[in-house]
């Protein structure tokens, strides 16, 4: 199984894609990677499996590498004789935040008939504009945290009452965000999100509130992870999110009883199932009163929460095997030449 | 202004978008143009002005025509002494349905630099799907149609009383679209919308309504269109849509009142702004009772709609000059280095 890492990209999360992708090389050490960066130039190059070191692009000697030309069917390398096609039997897409997640990625792939591991364009801008996320869950019936949205004209003045958390609405990984204890502060949190997006949402915080996360795909069947309590800080900031990015050990499934963990399940498959076919997901649910409510989805996790699989390898390749196809449209030409024929042209 | 119109694509809609981009070489006579067509190999061709007729596509022949080659910066044309960039001012999109309004075009250009008329990705996900669309307007507190959602899987079982519409929720151009009159013809008319999509929406078919076109963008101030009241059979089939694909007569103002005329307007822009920037739409609404419902939102409407509006060409210029840009982003390593520093291997 030839696997495509295709990492990096135009995104404040670049970095830390970048961490995925080393992550990755660790996880997936059975199969034959190739791992394709993209830069800020969203150029292609080719890095080689020895390269997969963050210092190796924070030098910018990846200008080194040789470059790819994305066509149809695939990534070619250009040589003395001519353009070679880089066999590959999937693209995992590892990209977070824009062109990953945005759909941007989603949308080369679909176009190009590359087979690829990502949620699809629509998933993509369900899931990478939180504002959109809240729209798709309470229209499946998912309940979500309270929320209010600001764009960057409106006026200055927020209806939830204090401590909240201000999220930029098109980014992950805990950038932008800021927790606002008080009404003097609240300037401050806003321009920092503000400095991110035209778009921001509020939502109460709720200090202590118990979370967990489900990860999972469908296939045939549905593939699972464990549910995880994740050990949480005030909130984790986007340097200590790095251990999520590069983390590759097992995790403990949360001491839960069967009613709650089922509750979470059905959740996860509520939101999944058919929007996220062809994608590993993570959505971070929050627990209030028994009740459960959809904080984020993660379409792109962070080392693709490989964690939590009991069995990553062969999640992968189940999702490989079942990756939903693009139509086939057939074009005849028939409309036209009716036309023609009616104009006598025929 | 060299404009490219960019045409054809992988879509039940290639036909006519065909026919819309020769339509552009009429209206747009003043302007320099490059025809890119896009076949359904999703192979990109710069077509001669002069082979601008549906027969040089039905035919075939313009599989002799100059292929380009996306890259960044724009579309790149291969000679004896290396690639030559196609001098481009600005991409307008022109591709109807698939590749065209599912977001896949807006990604490419976006992701490769090409300024470009269309919807930004976000916009066509919420603009192709007319159960999306219906979830945006809800939350934009325009009011839509009543209307109900079924799924392949799901049993073949309607609550809305009959006469209904039933459509594909991915595709325009009427594909797909019947009117079933009795319980009898139910069987028949989703047959026909699932083999087009695994999703459809029904609705209500109210005969007689009034329905008013609007048309427009938003530059540093509105360019809007007349009001149409577009003349209707029962409704617009595919053969009898190519009227709409070829038009470039202007046609008379809606003869309505000041406060239907702004209530119209005013539903428009709440629609447009600021999630359409970079496009021209048009909006299909319903009035019922005073009330006005958006019907449908035209993301590519045919022939651009350029027939709604007094000067199509300035309207188009105005537009070309007041582009959003995407916001860059730059990647200077500084959170690598700082991990790398923390582990004493900076």
């Amino acid at each position: 199984m030839s696997i495509g890492i295709l990492f990096g990209g135009s995104s404040y999360e670049h970095e830390i894609s970048i961490v995925s992708a080393i992550t990755m090389k660790k996880v997936l050490k059975k199969n034959e990677l190739e791992f394709i960066f993209i830069d800020s130039d969203r150029e292609f190059y080719l890095i080689d499996s020895d390269n997969m070191k963050s210092k190796y692009f924070s030098s910018l000697k990846y200008k080194k590498a040789k470059k790819l030309n994305l066509k149809y069917g695939g990534f070619f390398i250009s040589g003395i004789f001519g353009s070679n096609i880089l066999n590959l039997d999937v693209v995992l897409n590892i990209i977070h935040g824009r062109d990953g997640e945005d759909g941007k990625i989603a949308s080369l792939m679909e176009f190009y008939n590359i087979p690829f591991i990502s949620p699809r364009i629509e998933a993509s801008t369900l899931s990478y504009n939180k504002l959109y996320t809240k729209f798709l869950a309470k229209s499946l019936g998912v309940k979500v945290v309270d929320y209010e949205h600001l764009n960057k004209s409106d006026k200055r003045e927020i209806k939830t009452p204090f401590p909240v958390i201000i999220k930029p609405v098109r980014l992950g990984s805990s950038i932008g965000v800021s927790i606002v204890k008080t009404k003097d502060e609240l300037e401050y949190g806003l321009d920092i999100a503000f400095e991110f997006d035209e778009d921001i949402i509020i939502e109460p915080f709720i200090e202590g509130i118990k979370e967990y996360n489900q990860a999972g795909c469908k296939t045939d069947r549905w593939e699972l992870s464990i549910v995880e309590e994740p050990e949480k800080d005030e909130f984790l900031d986007f340097d200590k999110k790095y251990m999520d990015f590069s983390r590759d050990s097992k995790v403990l499934s949360a001491d839960i009883d069967d009613e709650l963990f089922d509750k979470i399940q059905d959740s996860f498959k509520t939101i999944y199932d058919p929007l996220f076919l062809g994608s590993i997901i993570r959505c971070d649910f929050f627990v209030v009163d028994g009740e459960i409510l959809l904080n984020e989805i993660n379409p792109i996790p962070g080392s693709m929460a490989n964690y939590l699989f009991e069995d990553f390898d062969l999640t992968l390749k189940r999702l490989i095997d079942h990756l939903p196809q693009e139509k086939k449209i057939s074009i005849d030409y028939k409309y036209i030449n009716s036309i023609q024929s009616a104009k006598g042209k025929a």
